[in-house]
């Protein structure tokens, strides 16, 4: 199923450091996402961070608002992100894996918030109160605090990891079994030139290399460029002699 | 199957920027990895990134090389990182979430290297050549290029979103970056013996068979047997002058 990329709001509330944002406007380009939004940064500066590398409009055109429930208003999805455990928390918590499938489902029909809180605080019970659900990116349970830009970037990764497959870069030329036999045949015949094959060597010895040789996962490329150095060998072992 | 942990080392070669070195040490606690290895980082303060919250011990243990082939020295599979495009590559590419499931097969059987390069340029092409395959996280085509910190965090991420996946197939010992450094070694040895490199035959051309190597996914049987075959021939190809 194709995303609806521009349906998702990426919401940064209370944001302190202006690279994060930066770093979180990078990623959303990375992936294709294009809505920004911003909700009090801690620093009125933060369009000029330098870490949106590759995505100045992006970040020029970021959204800011006064309060969350704005900054949400037209979303009919919101998702708060959390570190904290399933115990401590009034909503459904979800996994990300997990959350980014239902995410998907409902940008097929309208904008959803993802928001993700301050650095030091992450988001606040007020801002929790207008969100469905929660997500939670699995961490190890010692360390469950993640920078803010690497969250961002991890959540959008997800989102957009299934498409992936559509992406899938050309297939590399495998070397096909006649290739293979005339590369295991100049083979064995460079190691009978050399002597590290007495020349009445048996059908377990030429087996044993075709065997090898069919391991090596050699593309037509390479095969080339084997079978270029072998005859070159071969012939020189043959002409010293 | 539970992953290998301390056997990913996450390598950054020639990092720029010390708060990025200290975004992969955070990302690699929040995921439960230690192993973190800089090779000539920009600079040598990288130490006292304040970034790296709730990682400073793993900051502190983070090994300094000065050069990619010793940093992969004792990893039997290393994977570069890269945001190029297959038709660019002499490598083989895996977008990242197949590429997790090989890491991981293989973090079973041994040390792995998970290769990051420079902010601005990535893995130069001599880094590249110490890699069996190349790693893509999925993006927009019209914006490939990551911030460091964000691109280990994902990596990471994908590597033990699964932990709980169906049973992997026995993993197969693969040889270390050492033994096919030898091999590489002695096959350049043959090839000028035989007169198919020149004496003064470049860095690009051993680059070229370096990597040609790398691509051969030999396991540390088949590694003896080419040691075997390889120093009969250049004998032999020596003693006939």
């Amino acid at each position: 199923m194709p995303i609806e990329f521009d349906h998702l709001r990426v919401v940064l509330v209370a944001a302190r450091n202006p690279l994060n944002i930066g770093a979180a406007a990078r990623a959303m380009s990375n992936f294709g996402f294009t809505r920004l939004r911003v909700v009090n940064p801690y620093d009125v500066a933060f369009r000029e961070a330098r870490s949106a590398v590759g995505a100045p409009a992006l970040l020029a055109n970021a959204e800011e608002y006064k309060s969350v429930a704005e900054a949400v208003a037209d979303c009919s999805l919101v998702v708060g992100t959390t570190a904290a455990r399933d115990r401590e928390l009034q909503h459904p918590l979800q996994l990300l894996p997990e959350a980014s499938i239902l995410i998907r489902q409902q940008l097929a029909s309208g904008p959803v918030a993802l928001l993700f809180g301050s650095e030091k605080r992450g988001l606040a019970n007020e801002d929790l109160s207008h969100c469905h659900w929660l997500l939670k990116i699995p961490t190890r349970e010692e360390h469950v605090s993640m920078n803010l830009g690497q969250a961002v970037a991890i959540c959008l990764y997800e989102l957009t990891r299934e498409l992936s497959s559509a992406r899938q870069p050309e297939p590399i030329a495998l070397a096909t079994v006649g290739e293979l036999g005339r590369i295991t045949a100049v083979l064995l015949e460079t190691l009978r030139a050399s002597g590290y094959l007495q020349p009445q060597a048996g059908a377990a010895t030429e087996e044993k290399i075709r065997r090898m040789i069919h391991r090596l996962n050699l593309s037509q490329e390479d095969t080339k460029l084997w079978l270029g150095m072998l005859r070159q060998i071969v012939w020189k072992l043959k002409s010293d002699n």
